[in-house]
């Protein structure tokens, strides 16, 4: 089977070069990315969604235009397996999802999915063979609309910069009078 | 001048086919890579903060092994343009910012930063000129502890999944009880 343009070993040496190891969730995400490109129609443009941070942002980016930096991949995190392709003005989407009722059959993909088993008694390579194997027979689809958060406003004017009178950089001036760093909401103690 | 393993010219390239345009914020966003290993105990393990989603994790994603999907590679949106480096064990980290205050003799970088032109009235090429010419010189950096929610606690158990009882998906379990999308929190209407 083939992941985007590429094999699926092919695909496992991309993963390795860009996420640092071989996630099984990102194979998975693959397929999902290649499954919601079919059920849209041909050519529209699209940004994604993905409901788990884990993994699966990673497979979005590496197989289609759409990055966290260029904002047309945006994570909700429900902890769902699960991406959505929308259309980023109407809302229109198709979610792709891999869904546990289809591993009846497919043990270690089962016991890596919903941690039936501890890592260190989980082997990649069967995992990887039951993915290949499984190829988009254990992912389910659905039509949803996104909300209009999560949409593209045209008319919407960005915000201007302004500095902040307390640590004087710049930010977004619709945070407030001064940044959110300085009101304590920042990373660091 | 070189970011990370590119030349200037390289890296231009880099951005353009992983972020799909070629954005000033990343070719400011790879120097601050550089400045922010340069100032790392040699070897050292790192995660990496972000304190703006446009742009900047782009640049940290092409230059270092640290993902959104691996989650070595966190946002903590402040709508500051800067990035934290830090040892993911101790929160002991060394932040780089672009810095307001140095750009006085950087027309275009200011235009662009501070969105004092509109975009139309900016030239991409001029812009690009001043990073390269400014070098390391518009940057500043400071030491910072980050806050234990970002930290990696090793004996913190991962959480177990469930599948929800609305939509049989499968989810993490410490979300409670139906997952986050069945409560209302999802990105679908």
């Amino acid at each position: 089977m083939n992941i985007g343009p590429y094999s699926f070993e092919e695909f496992i040496e991309k993963i390795k070069a860009f996420h640092g190891s071989i996630a099984p969730g990102i194979v998975a995400g693959g397929i999902m990315v290649d499954i919601a490109r079919a059920n849209l129609p041909e050519g529209e443009f699209f940004d994604v969604i993905c409901e788990s941070q884990h993994c699966l942002p990673d497979a979005v980016q590496l197989l289609t235009p759409c990055t966290i930096g260029n904002r047309w991949l945006k994570i909700a995190e429900t902890s769902r397996y699960s991406l959505t392709f929308y259309n980023k003005y109407t809302g229109a989407g198709i979610r792709v999802y891999l869904d546990a009722a289809k591993l009846t059959d497919r043990p270690a993909i089962r016991a890596w999915f919903l941690k039936e088993r501890p890592k260190k008694e989980q082997t990649l390579e069967l995992i990887l063979d039951e993915f290949k194997r499984a190829g988009t027979g254990i992912y389910s689809t659905e039509k949803v609309t996104v909300k209009p958060s999560y949409l593209t406003d045209s008319k919407k004017k960005r915000s201007s910069i302004a500095l902040c009178p307390s640590c004087e950089e710049a930010y977004r001036s619709d945070f407030g009078k001064i940044c959110p760093a300085c009101r304590g909401e920042g990373p660091y103690l």
